[in-house]
């Protein structure tokens, strides 16, 4: 797969002198790529600076990879092309096969391909990105990309795609991204093997719709935390799915069974998606379900002990005063940990150490009130302490998982937080339901460890 | 109740001239309001240019509203003074009460307020907010406000309140603001006639955490639509709400069943809470549960279908291919009708123009993927058609609530749109749930009318 994500140089067929044209956006992001770009149109001289070639074959330099805009007739005239010139993997951006049809030319391009010993993203995908070398073959514009980091995003939709990384920008950097769209070839079990010994990846993020061979999907789940939000589940996304990537969908009670008792974690919905995904990107596995809360504004605390309460893995235990020193009078020691309107970054930042060396507490969450004056006076204290807190590797090292809601500032205070490595998540119930995951995984994991070292 | 909002002099009593501190922070907002505001702190000459008093009773102007920040043990004197002096309405934002087991001071408090006919709003809240006068007794800093707009938010968490505004702010405009904590006196039903009348007010959000007298709640439950989020609604909610507010909570799935008896809509999570109360101020009621999905990037719609097959009044019949006309060849019409990235704003508008006009479809759900370079690049195109569309009043006028996801571009259409009244979605799981209850909402109605006129 590493064609893909380091080619030596990239063609772009089919790309556009016309700003808007998705050809003329393919080959202004591919452009920020690192290496050789060459731009194919048989009626171009030269576009974005760059002289136009008429054929991939035509080209005098080396071409690792191909990213193909070009209506869906014409595909298989460039893969031949894109054989003869030696190239090793294509990305074929455009639809217009089984999508909407057109199945009997997606099978034919895909073994005219594999008799070149091609492999090929797509069709009716945004194909892929690589943060280190800033390759990219999307024809989205202005959008907001993630950095480097841990996280390989797989995605059969492009529009789930750019959502995760548009929440991702500035907050969680990624390792991979790859777009598959129709999978006439490459498939996420495909990706599997690669991303297991890819040293980038710490975690990787799937979305489904649906899937070829689910025992293979299974059995060749990498070990690494996988996430996965699957949809066509039910006969009315499966029906929209088929126009859309022209899939077949599984059942979905039977893949969730399936995906639990081989260890992945399946999120209910995108916002659930993106949540678990950034709290095992960030934050070491919790050793337990039980949950300390700490918080200057309770209401968020209340809403998340409902849902604590219903968790499958989760508990809030009575907070132990005696373990608790050095807090004003004004604060509540139960659980939430109350400090009241009136608590500054030090009252939070003493009770959160309380917290990490309490063996009572496996995950810390603190609420956050920023809109509060005392907090929000003494916000860079709050940071100084925290990134110490977070800085120090002992056996006491817990997960942090804080929660603040609101506009502006909140949003502000999640990028300097996230700069540190603690997720600010923006509604407690979905927090919770995000750590009964994980915490139902870690078990799991330690499950499965305690199995196999006996 | 309108002593609370449209008081002719206020006073803060426990002003501080120390910036930080709760008491200065009250005060700097209350200095908003557009009538004398009076400073009342026996240790102070003056506070923010303004002459600061010794006592309630020494001011010589009129003071309809003293907004009070000092330590519980010294409330009693607070509400005897502000009743000499002819106080109508007290706003307590101290805590100290019978959340941390002081019930009888609280108790207490209320008689004295009650023997000179003081209404008492609090103890432990952030108070009030009107936007026609800007009168806020806030102690929260750099807060976004919501300007003037049709939605009145009740809530006993303060902390809720502020993720609540800060979400509508830019967006969706409030008509009043009142967070009432330990409810001492003043509890939401003393609203509800208010807000009932009330001309600016067209749908009342609530947050609750406990309940004193659920019958009495249900009877008067106002005609307009009411949006309920309730926590405390398991013994690990209660008890943290106890220590919250000092509530008892009630039984959640009794209150549940009565609520929705009742006519009133009840959300499961805060952002529901925030969606339902959004679309409610915006768009018609629907007339049936049929959703067109329109989009140019499916997998949103594929996460949307599997809802709406799992929803309760909601469905996504297939689109006619003859009632949808001038659409490219790269449509694929089924339902979602979907543009694919190619898109445009015209295609678009099209689509959703064709929606309008088709029987069999009662409410139009467009799911934008702003960062496809076809349809930014006419968004400005988009939005003047959709303007156009919003602005006809007529009998095909159904409801319109977009779909988005990602990041600044979005959030940036989010704004725009809500400018000419279309709310845009962050996510088709929580616009489909919304969308369910409302439609359930609807029905409700609908059969209530049919009852009464009979």
């Amino acid at each position: 797969m590493d064609e893909f994500f380091n080619p030596v140089g990239v063609a772009v067929v089919g790309a556009s002198s016309r700003p808007g044209k998705i050809g003329y956006e393919i080959l202004r992001n591919v452009a920020e790529f690192r290496k050789d770009v060459y731009p194919v149109n048989p009626s171009a001289e030269e576009i974005l600076g760059k002289k136009c070639y008429s054929s991939v074959s035509e080209i005098e330099g080396r071409v690792d990879l191909a990213v193909v805009a070009v209506p869906s007739e014409k595909i298989i005239g460039v893969v031949e092309d894109c054989g003869r010139k030696g190239v090793k993997g294509i990305v074929i951006i455009s639809g217009g096969f089984r999508e909407v049809g057109n199945a009997e030319m997606e099978r034919e391009m895909v073994a005219i391909a594999r008799k070149y010993g091609i492999r090929v993203i797509g069709p009716n995908c945004i194909g892929i990105y690589n943060p280190k070398n800033r390759l990219n073959t999307f024809f989205q514009k202005d959008m907001e990309l993630p950095g480097e980091g841990n996280v390989a995003v797989l995605t059969q939709s492009g529009t789930i795609g750019i959502g995760l990384l548009e929440n991702f920008a500035g907050k969680i950097g990624i390792s991979k991204f790859v777009s598959y769209g129709n999978k006439a070839d490459v498939s996420e079990i495909d990706m599997f093997e690669y991303l297991d010994r890819d040293e980038d990846t710490k975690v990787i993020a799937m979305y489904i719709e649906s899937m070829e061979n689910g025992r293979k999907f299974m059995d060749r789940l990498p070990d690494k935390p996988v996430v996965i939000l699957k949809s066509g589940r039910t006969p009315l996304g499966k029906s929209a799915a088929a126009s859309h990537t022209g899939a077949m969908a599984t059942n979905y009670s039977i893949f969730k069974g399936a995906a639990r008792q081989y260890g992945a974690i399946v999120a209910d919905n995108f916002e659930e998606f993106y949540d678990i995904t950034r709290i095992l990107a960030t934050q070491p596995l919790p050793g337990g379900g039980r949950v300390g809360m700490i918080t200057n504004g309770a209401g968020p605390c209340v809403i998340a002990s409902d849902y604590i309460y219903h968790s499958k893995n989760l508990s809030a235990p009575e907070l132990e005063k005696e373990k608790i020193s050095g807090l004003p009078e004004f604060a509540i020691i139960s659980n939430p940990l109350d400090l009241t309107g009136s608590a500054n970054a030090g009252h939070f930042l003493k009770g959160i150490e309380a917290m990490k060396k309490d063996e009572g507490i496996d995950i810390i969450m603190p609420f956050f009130v920023f809109q509060d004056a005392p907090l929000l006076d003494s916000v860079k204290e709050l940071h100084d302490g925290l990134k110490r807190l977070v800085g120090v590797e002992d056996k006491n090292c817990k997960p942090i998982v804080a929660v603040a809601m609101g506009g502006k500032v909140v949003k502000e205070q999640a990028r300097i937080m996230a700069d540190y490595g603690i997720p600010l998540l923006e509604e407690p119930a979905r927090a919770v339901a995000s750590l009964d995951k994980i915490v139902g995984y870690a078990g799991y994991k330690g499950w499965k460890n305690e199995g196999s070292s006996s």
